[in-house]
């Protein structure tokens, strides 16, 4: 592991490698995970879902299973708010039918009905026993086909918004956008090479290990309490608000522990469920999901289709660039199309550059993100073209991207121009690493690089404190943990305050007892809830000055906090460790607390360059990653050991997509792969150890330089992995997976070619 | 009810009666008391208590415990830090040995060990299965007898520290102390009257309907969590980190819902043990109380001695007063009796006064806090005192109390000067209401009244607030609601918003997650941690004036809140509700959020006068409260309905103490009547209506004019029904309880005495 320090490196805490505060108890299995969830009287419920990918729901008949032993309640559609409404929005609509399905089911899964029983196994049975009549639908399960005219019509009311504009036009396209930047016919005219590709990818799932879980109590004042493996407990507050059509405020949500998300775990699709039989039931009803429901019902990422044609000067100048991406949405209208479209170029500067995308309706489920999502997608295709790019040029791949790269100044096609960014960092660091100097022998093996951006963001964030008698604080926050921020929030204040980490206590609270948070998504936790965190620890540091001042009878202008210690600027007899003082506050005005809300911007964007060397075995086509390193520009990695768990679980992710993972649909609109026996995401046995080179270029939109780490390292392995790929066998990789099957298809077409070309 | 007002009424908010927050949750039974606290992989605690009222420990043996089946571990006080510290002082001593003894046992029901099991029933029998072989000590258990010279010393290195000198002497009397002010003998020399009497008052249990419980996970990152029903959560951290050696911060306890407290449930008593046996076994450890061991291991308050001399001249005016109070600390030093003595002769202002106290210790459960501690033993005896003394001056016994009444400006024999009090303003309610100016008819009957003061107190409260986009708020406070505290906390901060009390949500943090807030107790909650919702309220408000500013683009010294509405002070067609500013805030600046902690001063005592109207069965000796009636001052009535419970509640416990309570204890110091069935608490069907008259002489030390309440309704009740018996009967109750047994002893005594005089 090496770090890069560009950055501030004057800190006492940030910067260092605590055990972080969770650790014993996740370590432990102390930690309350959603599935843990207990009360007394509590009930237990299973969904019924559609085993067709698309049909009319003719009649649901629910009276056996209401009727059978243990049952205690059944809920539908009907007992949604959106059935007594008379002219539901479409973002309403879209909202509650994905919940559960009124006239249509969309995908195999969708659900129907809810059961609360005595025991889920119950449950189950009455699940079975609920009577529903289809009349099935031809079903579309991929892009291109939901695209063709004449393709069956998932919405019939969804008209397409093109370029901005309302049409009549009924179809699975939701929407159609472009952006543009310069004039493309006369960047293309100034290229001496231009390569243009087709590319595919499948659908793809999180794969979090804790299946999703809802547990609800609909109190007898109205009062709804929720507690859900959550990314953000407002988050989901705010949408069972909308389905549920009530007050934000009637909504507690307890966030319980959470295992992995990946952007996965921001939708809600078991506790609308959960809180209306609770609320039939006046008992709390939990219900969870087998893994199987996890692959059909929730949010994977979208299948894609992209067209991508790029031009660049002899001497290694990409002046043109020009991209279509259509990416499905599933059920519902939702690609992450437009941020893909937003990143795919986002690492250069290209004069003349075009970005469009559609947005399309298909017979899955409705895509969640999925760590920088729709960014891994369009990387895929366009740093394959950059690769192809550069060897037609002559050039080393990242002096080529070098040349091009995007710095400080440079405008995106989206519009915004970069502030300060260490794009060229990363590639500089990739280019002087260990690894890429190291050259690769043997037959059938190949390097590739690829890098990648992605925005992160700000958003609201609060952070309360108080301090303890004994010296520490207590710091309550409201984002999820998921992969360590309460150590890297903690270490922020405590750089502040001049205390150990360890002296900071942090707890994620619920949406009853911290202001409004954002939820954990968008690599804003460490930069947002950080940023609450600082300046919380801010006010808090001033008024225990305050308070020194007044016990030393000196004005607070001259009492200042050294390394912990609050000192009198000129009398250095006045002098008093943080927990010194603490002991004293409550006896002289009393205890300390604050807390602060904040919605900063200037998240600054991260990008990341990736280093792979595979070895394929022409006979079976599996690809093995022989070594991979990631470089990421960190802005300031508050806790080094968790930046390099972001990096190495997304390069993780990023290898599982590129040479196994899809969703492998049967003609029926049915998953065929949907268990972890069968839907192959990769184990340590898989690979190589993740070499990580964190790079510091501080964000100057953050007090410490923070910038988020969450998503970026998810963007090039794929593209990385198919450049290396093709260095060791010659063969542009145009599909994903590079699954064994699809490696030999594309041997036996390049074997089929040569001979063509030979005979 | 009625309410006489002097206070500001031009409230919104306060001074109504909305529905609690917590109701639905409490009456149909969601609320989550320590008795509820579950885990997985909880084990069950049991207690081995002594079987002696005073004993020594010659040996432990807990080996035959520890190898029964599905018995986890044991612990005795070995286990405690006490053990391995070289010379522990004196407050360590007392504090840990009454957790577990180690040396000697001081009362029956004294903890010696504590045993882990699978289930409740297995650790019962493992604790019968502990050895102690054990040398009896002679035991005392009552007041007098300890004093008593030759008495058995519980601590033989216990000296006595007599008016604030230490002294060699070794007794069971922890201190001595006495309040002069004036000259006593030129006092009584003004008097025309002087009367002299001895009191004595039995052992009393609060009578909380919810038995001691607690629950504990040692974690093992060495972080302790304890899950228990009590008043202070800070408090319950503090004391386990004495006991236990630890910093604070290295505890969270989270406070459970609380069913009833009234001071007893201050102290730790089951919730160190149950941490002992989670670090011995790594599994959350929960144990539970039987009423037996409330009765005989939880603090009470004390029995009592008592000699009061009171002198006043023929027209009325109170010249002299001299009291000397003894109160039983139980097992370990710290009666309340320096509070009796304060409050004795509150509500008078006489110039010539001493009060003295003496804190002994006897073999009985150290006593805990009781609804103001002392005051109530104090009365009994003073105001019939006082009662006498109007008689023989021929006055009415309110006109005589309101002559000498104590006011702005009277000092307090203790040394403070009053501020605005409402003792008058009390007395003349009394005086005017529709009880005591209906004349009382019928043989055997009568009246008595008596009027009590309270000092409440202040300390330190915390409070967070954040803003929901609906317009609602979360308030996060750290005071266990034990009688509709967050209902009248939320109305402070939803007065100052100009929101409907239901507009507030507010909870009741663990320690991790509020600001230090200093145990409910001392009628502070209402007063303090109101205050510090006001306070948070303010800040609120003011950020969100700074934000309608900010989107009208005009200075904030022209925006005002008026009635939930922010406006500006000149441009009328400029106005925002509450809900819709705070609606715009996550998009024009991020969330409003705040946190506040306080130490506020100027509590401000309170004031009760009650009217009792009694029959005396004189054949059975049995008393039946016909009427009753309390006017208190509240100085501002948050929530009317709470105050006139809080009131209520206060009288009917003192009159179970006045007619029934009592620890019986035999020869052996074992309390024989340690069942509800035994021990007489007062039903609904003993008791009349309690009327109430809630005076309102607003507090100038706080904003809103509030006085704590909850303590001062129980002061007055035992002298009042006293003072009933007395002119029902011509005889005068010199002892608690005044029951069936003592009742009939006393008219036989009159009769004997009336027989001799015939004679």
């Amino acid at each position: 592991m090496a770090n890069i320090v560009l950055s501030n490196t004057d800190y006492n805490v940030v910067g260092t490698r605590p055990v972080r505060h969770d650790g014993a108890d996740k370590v432990t299995g102390r930690a309350k995970y959603g599935g843990d969830f207990q009360m007394n009287g509590l009930l237990h419920g299973q969904v019924l879902r559609s085993p067709h990918a698309h049909a009319r729901i003719k009649s649901v008949d629910t009276s056996k299973a209401e009727a059978y032993p243990g049952v205690k309640a059944v809920v539908t559609a009907k007992d949604l708010p959106i059935s007594s409404m008379e002219n539901p929005d479409q973002s309403m609509r879209h909202a509650s039918d994905n919940v559960l399905a009124r006239d249509k089911v969309l995908y195999k899964g969708h659900p129907i009905a809810g059961v609360a029983a005595i025991n889920p196994h119950i449950a189950g049975i009455a699940v079975d026993l609920i009577e529903v009549e289809y009349e099935v639908l031809p079903s579309v399960t991929d892009v291109q086909s939901a695209m063709a005219d004449g393709a069956p019509l998932l919405h019939e009311d969804m008209t397409t918004t093109a370029l901005g504009e309302a049409t009549d036009r009924h179809s699975n396209v939701a929407t159609h956008f472009s952006y543009e930047l310069g004039d493309l016919d006369e960047g293309f005219a100034k290229a001496d090479v231009v390569v243009e590709r087709e590319f595919t990818t499948t659908m793809v799932h999180q794969g979090y290990i804790e299946p999703q879980n809802g547990s609800a109590l609909w109190n007898a004042d109205g009062q709804l309490k929720v507690w859900t493996s959550t990314q953000g407990s407002f988050a989901v507050r705010e949408s069972l608000a909308k389905v549920l059509d009530m007050p934000v405020s009637r909504i507690t949500v307890v966030p319980m522990e959470i295992g992995g998300g990946f952007g996965g775990k921001i939708p809600i699709y078991l506790e609308p469920v959960a809180a209306l039989l609770s609320r039939k039931t006046g008992q709390p009803v939990k219900i969870l999901m087998s893994r199987i429901d996890v692959f059909e019902s929730t949010g994977p990422t979208s299948g894609s289709w992209m067209k991508i044609r790029m031009g660049a000067t002899n001497d290694g100048k990409i002046v043109a660039a020009d991209a279509t991406l259509a990416m499905e949405a599933g059920a519902f209208p939702g690609s992450p199309v437009t941020m893909g479209a937003q990143c795919l170029f986002a690492p250069y500067d290209i004069e003349s550059v075009r970005s469009q995308g559609y947005d399309v309706v298909d017979n899955k489920p409705k895509v969640a993100p999925y760590r920088a999502p729709g960014a891994p997608i369009a990387a895929f295709g366009g740093e394959q073209v950059v690769d192809e790019l550069a060897r037609r040029v002559g050039m080393d791949p990242l002096e080529f991207r070098l040349k091009n790269a995007s710095k400080e100044g440079t405008r995106r096609v989206d519009g915004p121009v970069y502030p300060r960014i260490g794009n060229v960092e990363c590639l500089e660091a990739a280019r002087n690493s260990e690894h890429y100097n190291t050259p690769l022998a043997g037959p059938n093996r190949g390097r590739g690089v690829a890098t990648g951006f992605w925005f992160n963001i700000g958003m609201q964030s609060s952070c309360s404190i108080g301090v303890n008698p004994d010296g520490t604080i207590i710091l309550v926050e409201g984002s999820t943990d998921i992969g360590g921020t309460r150590a890297s929030i903690a270490m922020q204040a405590a750089e502040v305050l001049g205390i150990p980490a360890e002296d900071v206590h942090p707890s994620v609270a619920d949406t009853d007892s911290v202001g409004y948070t954002f939820l954990t998504g968008g690599s804003r936790v460490t930069f947002a809830s950080g940023w609450a965190a600082y300046e919380c620890a801010q006010d808090i540091k001033q008024k225990m000055i305050d308070r020194a001042s007044s016990i030393w009878d000196v004005s607070a202008e001259d009492v200042e906090l050294v390394d912990g210690t609050f000192q009198h600027r000129s009398e250095p007899e006045l002098k008093m460790s943080f927990k010194e003082l603490a002991g004293q506050l409550n006896r002289t005005g009393g205890p300390v607390s604050s807390q602060v809300s904040v919605d900063p911007k200037g998240a600054g964007g991260a990008f990341s360059t990736q280093i792979a060397d595979v070895e394929v075995d022409p006979d079976t086509g599996k690809v093995t990653v022989l070594r991979f390193t990631a470089t990421q520009d960190a802005g300031k990695a508050i806790h080094p050991s968790y930046v390099e768990g972001q990096m190495q679980g997304g390069v993780v992710q990023g290898i599982g997509w590129a040479l196994n993972e899809e969703y492998y649909m049967n003609d029926e609109g049915s998953m065929v792969n949907s268990s972890f026996l069968d839907y192959r995401m990769p184990t340590s046995l898989d690979l190589p150890m993740i070499d990580t080179v964190i790079v510091e270029v501080a964000n100057p939109g953050h007090p410490f330089g923070v910038r988020g780490v969450g998503e970026v390292p998810i963007v090039p392995p794929m593209a990385a992995v198919a450049n290396a790929i093709h260095d060791a066998l010659g063969t542009r990789m145009e599909h994903l997976p590079m699954s064994p099957g699809n490696i030999l298809d594309a041997l036996w077409e390049q074997d089929g070619a040569q001979q063509q070309a030979a005979d």
